[in-house]
């Protein structure tokens, strides 16, 4: 169910197999607070060493069931060395300083998406981990979904052929307060998961146009300080496949992630929103339930991908998506944003920026 | 989408090719008069030359609009020699002695299921149509539907390998009036297009052994009168595959027909209730309608089946279940009702009859 | 199954419903040669009386078996009034003149997709068939196949609440002979029926906005001429929805049409690929045939289309898509060439024109 | 996901909320070292505290990764104290004493089915359950499946209204070693699973009649032995309800669970063979990759049914199915081998014995 990237990056330093491995989580918002709770319990042989918080109640609460160590910074953590590897779900503007930061310290790096808000920060995390010789993991967990990973064997094996028509959606079931989102949020956390799920359906190729139509439809109070809560995204590579990302931030329907992989040779398809194979039938006609959590429809990949993780904190080998990964899905992002910014496609050069 | 059986019949005389093929409806209940408005408006090449029925009101109404002539006896169509073939759709009691009057004047004859009521009267209008070398067919419309037809495609070509477990059920969408249903109805009206299923992808293999569980459960209050309108029939084969034939006649969701044929190499499925791909998404989950007519579900069979019956009248080559088939299976329908009588299974003879 | 466009035209004249109705067919390629026959045959109460074509060879192979009339050109069937309607399936470079044509002889029209290749020969057609009074219908098949008009009426019913995001794709099995078509087919003549199928999803919107990415990726060695096989247009609607259609002259799999569309209260989709409902079950896991060909997957919307025309002619009052929709589908094919033209998004004007 | 039985059994002892629950397996075939392998990795809270088995060089491998305690005996495990509660995933001869022997010991009990092979032997493990008032908890996996809960789910809130016609089968993708295979051991080991679903299906209802026929369809060689590796068995259950169960010890395409539950309200459908939401689409069609292994299909069902027991464990409140659902099961068990044996349909008392 996992995937390799390339041999980008070189193995580093082993652990002792004999002892767990140590993870400390660092940020304790939604998905630190679960990432915690799946290194503590999902993990064999791993051990939550340590939460890390700048609110200390935050980090005490994560951090108790568990008995683990409780660190309001990162430069704690890493001066007591409590941890043999980390896993960065803090705000996404603190990533790329953490990264670095965790990196030179010579600590095997999972973070969140993004991982960075500019291409020079990209830069820098990933320099840091290729210096230290430190894994750096992404959590692009969509790689780690059985259904998604099943289909990218398939167009590995050459199931597809040549890609020519790509797409990848995001629709999250509920914007329950749009206040509290930031005007091109849904390029730089939710699309992002579309952006790398189509380069890694498109393996070798490069971005080379990007197109973005984006609207605030779900909450239009919010289009006049810059909201956009749906988006389509098209993006042209140089070996010709044109994909399309889209995403939208209310289906009342439930949590909807699917992809669409069309070339030469036939057609992958991955993602349903239906919750099990239960299927009801009655007067009305038929029905199935639907899915509304994220966690619920990728409980697996989440529990895989720390597993993975975990995996290379021990064995010093990298797997699973790694910083070059971030940065190909955050130059799209930065060229959907400008895209929307000019009302321009935008044209991508051979180091991701405009050209 | 045709089926063929094997050559039990030869091929009898011939139209010219010129003139259009007449087909005669012989009874104007809902599916006589489906079957001549199908004749009328939907065979090229093919014209409803007469309609049949004892009550003229009743067969002027079927026949004004296309032009067709009226009787009120098989005798008097005979006599005026007013058809190449006939569809009959008249009460089941009647089928057989109508089978045997059309095939001794040298008619084809289609005939809706079931043929007959005893293996007598089945072989008698076997007899009849093998003496005339005329085609007799039957009303077996599941042969011609499009998916089983594919899964009996993927059956004849060893997709499932030696048949192990069959399954064919029928479920009706409502018992409108359980006061104008015969006792024993469900295995001799609903049941023997199953019995004739399974029979059909088990080619080549004998019933040896047959048990039947009933009851009224739709309308237990007509249980005391000995309704079934609900029942198991488990089937044993020669080559030992073992079957079971399933209905109701009351799916509050709708009209039900479905196969599942397994054996040493696979298994191939065919029957869906929802009506068409349209598939709904809201609030509630998933939703998708179902079909509520069997003319519906089966719109394209029952035109292909008469398409292929005419094409049998114009050139005397029999096609589809013939009647040996309904004779095969009547006796599983026979054999169920003494099982359900006796409380026992019921062992059948090599000629069907029980042992 | 059918539809009914707001009434932008009114009725005309009506016919003798004793009499059948007669229609003409113009023009006999493979589609011409398919409505022929389906008029001829699958149409109660309707008779094919003539065929066009300026090779008479090929109008009389396809009127022959049917005893239809053989035509050279329209005028010859106009001034013989060998019909009460016309089916247009000539090139489609000669289909605006046509309908013209017919239309001021008083006949009813149906026409294939595109009705015309400008703006102003559409509205040629439009105030021709207006002026004249009479029906003018469109070869949007699409409206009639059963899955589409059901996930259609969920629409109408605000099943989806507001659009917002919506897909209609368009795939054909084979490009067998990229070196006969045009450039810009794709736009014109395949997507053309996803820019109808997605504003009629989006009843009352305008599209305002337009952008295309186009390329040979099936036939490669014929873009230097400019062939595009395989396009990607998003469109921004004014009532914000964003849409996407897209299009492939080569799915290995079969003939792939699907519909996609998703509002503030849900989604509803169409359109499978599968042939049947069969599913296959092997040692290789589950398979199922897919449909190759476009008369097999919409034969249901072919004749329902025709039946719906054939009524309007009866009648006198229009059905199904109308000139109207013709020419906004146009208006998008036109923009969306303009847009890989320039390499730049296209703003249309309130009559469809760039602003 | 879980489910809990009615208050047959009443609460027990509870521990102490902050020590782990101390799991025991007993015996180490598949079952136990897998049992064994999710108590030490997946559940919080809980530890494999021993591993029982004569063989002591089993049980050391599979305590070892662990750090658990080895046992040659339950006596040994019971002697040292050395569990809270026992997983018995011996030979299913043992497992009637084994349970008597834990509950007279104090322990909560898990056991794998079937817990008895007679209908005494169930009686006396119950007894000592409820004797000692520690939770005993059957290995009815099905119970926490996903979809299988769901649909129980809607059967409980009255979805299909009276249950009327049931189905369940199950098919083991391979018999690689008949030779070892008991000859009734599809009615006990395997059926036993679908008699427990339909008994779940169609609350408070009895059993009354069952009617089974079986053959040795996949390894005929072994006929002659009283092997039976195909079998259907029908149930007549006092609320008038028709079920059926159907197994083989071989399907080619997979690990084949399903269910179909339907009533006068409606129907319920769960299982799916294939294996994730996957699917591919090439030139022969549409493809979908299947499950192989029970511990793929029933991975999260595996899971939690022992952290269902551990919590049992832990608050002394029983949940789940419990030994009188084994006792019901093993009933028809019984009947179908009686059915068998005498080729006839078996009566049940009250009592679960042949009347």
């Amino acid at each position: 169910m996992t995937t390799t990237s390339p041999a980008a990056q070189t193995a580093g330093r082993s652990l002792n197999p004999a002892s767990p491995v140590r993870l400390a989580v660092v940020g304790t918002g939604w998905i630190g607070a679960f990432h915690a709770r799946t290194v503590a319990e999902r993990l064999p042989g791993v051990v939550l060493s340590a939460v890390v918080d700048p609110v200390t109640a935050s980090a005490r609460r994560v951090a108790g069931p568990f008995g683990a160590g409780v660190f309001t910074d990162l430069e704690g953590l890493l001066a007591a060395d409590a941890a043999d590897g980390v896993v960065i779900s803090s705000p996404s503007t603190t990533h790329a300083d953490l990264v670095v930061q965790a990196a030179e310290a010579g600590k095997a790096v999972f973070v969140e998406k993004p991982m960075a808000h500019t291409l020079e920060d990209a830069d820098r995390a990933i320099a840091a981990a290729r210096g230290a010789g430190v894994p750096l993991q992404l959590g692009f967990n969509r790689r780690f979904a059985a259904d998604f990973a099943s289909a990218h064997e398939r167009v590995a094996a050459g199931g597809i052929g040549t890609p020519q028509l790509l797409r990848s959606l995001t629709r999250d079931p509920e914007l329950a307060d749009p206040a509290r989102v930031k005007p091109w949020t849904i390029f730089t956390e939710t699309l992002i998961h579309d952006f790398d799920t189509l380069n890694w359906f498109n393996p070798g190729a490069r971005p080379v146009e990007v197109f973005a139509m984006g609207d605030a439809l779900v909450a239009p109070e919010h289009k006049d300080r810059g909201l956009i809560d749906t988006a389509v995204v098209t993006i042209r590579y140089d070996n010709g496949a044109l994909a399309v990302a889209e995403a939208s931030f209310q289906a009342v329907y439930g949590y909807d992630v699917r992809g669409e992989f069309f070339g030469s040779g036939g057609m992958v398809t991955a993602g349903d929103v239906r919750a099990t194979n239960m299927r009801y039938y009655g007067a009305a006609g038929q029905e199935a339930g639907t899915t509304r959590l994220n966690i619920e429809l990728f409980a697996q990949a989440y529990t895989d991908e720390l597993a993975a993780f975990a995996q290379s904190v021990r064995t010093g080998v990298p797997t699973g998506p790694d910083g070059g990964d971030a940065r190909a899905a955050l130059a799209i992002a930065l060229a959907a944003i400008r895209s929307v910014s000019t009302g321009r496609p935008v044209s991508l050069g051979a180091d991701g920026t405009p050209a």
